[in-house]
C-alpha cells in the first residue's frame, strides 16, 4: 500500500468525477497516497468559475440516471468536490493540473479552485507516480 | 501473473462492455484472476431487467459503428454477457456491485443478474485488488 | 521504469487521442517502453482513410471546448498522430491493432496507417504488457 494511486482525470461530467472521488477517498482511507492529474474537461470542472455548477452526466445516463442523481443530491449526498475535500483531510491527496491542458483552455493558476495544489507537466506526473497504478477516468 | 486484474466498469454501453469482456476473457485464459467492480451505468446494465436489452453504443460510434455491431450480432457473435459467462468457466472472475452505486440506482441484490457475485464497498475492492492493476472502463 | 506502459485505446475522438498521445510521449521521453492496443473507434481513427480527418470531441466538450481545440490547431499545435510519430522517434512505442476489432470494422492490415505496427489478439497484448500498468482510454 506504499505506492501511490495515480488518477488521470479527463472527463468533466459529475458522474465520472463522483466515481473518481469515491476511488480517491477509498484509497485515502486505506492510507494510500493519491496523485490526481487534471486534463481537458476535468480540469475545466475544477476552475473557480465552474466547480460549483452542474456539469451534466455521461450521455448514456439518460432520463432515469438524471433523476437518480438529482434525488441523491436533494437528499444531501456530498458532491464530488466535497468528497475530494474530505479525502484530503483523511489522507495524502495531491491534485495537479496538466500544464498542456492549462494552455489549451487558456487558464491561469489563479483561475483554479483551491482543491488544486499546482500545475505540472506529464513527465513530473510520471515521476511522482513511481511504480503505482495509473488509472484514466 | 499471480496478481489480479481489477476492472472498474463505469460505462454501460454495449461497445465498452464488450471491450471489458474481451479484456476479462483474455486474462482468464492466461490464468490471471479478474475482479470486476460495477459502478453507475455499468451496474445498471447488469440488472436482470436490462442485461438482455440493447444498451446502445458510445456517441462517437455513429451510423457506421452501429451497422458494424449489428452485423456481428446477426452473425452470432457472443454478447458481452455471454463472453463474461464463458470467462467465468475458464478462470477466476469475481464480479461485485459497488454498494454506493446500488444506493444511487435504488437497487436490491435480488435485482442483479446472477453474473454478479455480490455487493461490496470501494475499500473491499481495493483490498481484493492487492498489487494488481486497476483499469477504469 | 523498465516495465512498459500499456495503453488500450478505445475512444476515437481527437481530445482523448491527444490525451493518449501526450501520455505516450511523456513515457517515451522517460525511456519507458509503451505498448498501444487499438480497439473499436480508436482503431477506426488509425485507418489511412480517416487518420487525417476531424474525429470530433467527447460530447461533454461543448461549444467552448470546440473553440479552444480549433484555436490550438490553427496555432500549429501538433495533432495526436504527429505527437505519436514524434514519440516513436523518441523511444520505444509499439502500436498494435486488436484482431477482434479488425473483424468488427471489416478492416485489412493494408487499411491501417503506417503508425500501426501490426495486428494481435488480446492474449498477445497481455503477454507483452508484462507487469506494466494497463490504462484504458
Amino acid at each position: 500500500m506504499d505506492e501511490p494511486l495515480n488518477l488521470v482525470l479527463f472527463s468533466g461530467t459529475d458522474d465520472k468525477l463522483q466515481a473518481a472521488a469515491v476511488l480517491t477517498a477509498g484509497a485515502a482511507a486505506l492510507g494510500k497516497p493519491v496523485n490526481v492529474f487534471l486534463q481537458y474537461w476535468a480540469l475545466d470542472a475544477f476552475t473557480r468559475a465552474k466547480i460549483g455548477l452542474d456539469h451534466g452526466l455521461a450521455p448514456e445516463a439518460g432520463e432515469a440516471g438524471r433523476t437518480a442523481v438529482d434525488a441523491l443530491a436533494k437528499a444531501g449526498q456530498a458532491s464530488w468536490a466535497e468528497t475530494l475535500r474530505q479525502a484530503k483531510d483523511l489522507g495524502t491527496v495531491d491534485i495537479q493540473a496538466c500544464s498542456l491542458s492549462m494552455d489549451l483552455l487558456g487558464l491561469e493558476e489563479s483561475d483554479l479552485d483551491p482543491l488544486v495544489d499546482g500545475v505540472e507537466g506529464v513527465t513530473a506526473f510520471y515521476l511522482n507516480a513511481g511504480e503505482g497504478h495509473v488509472v484514466f477516468i
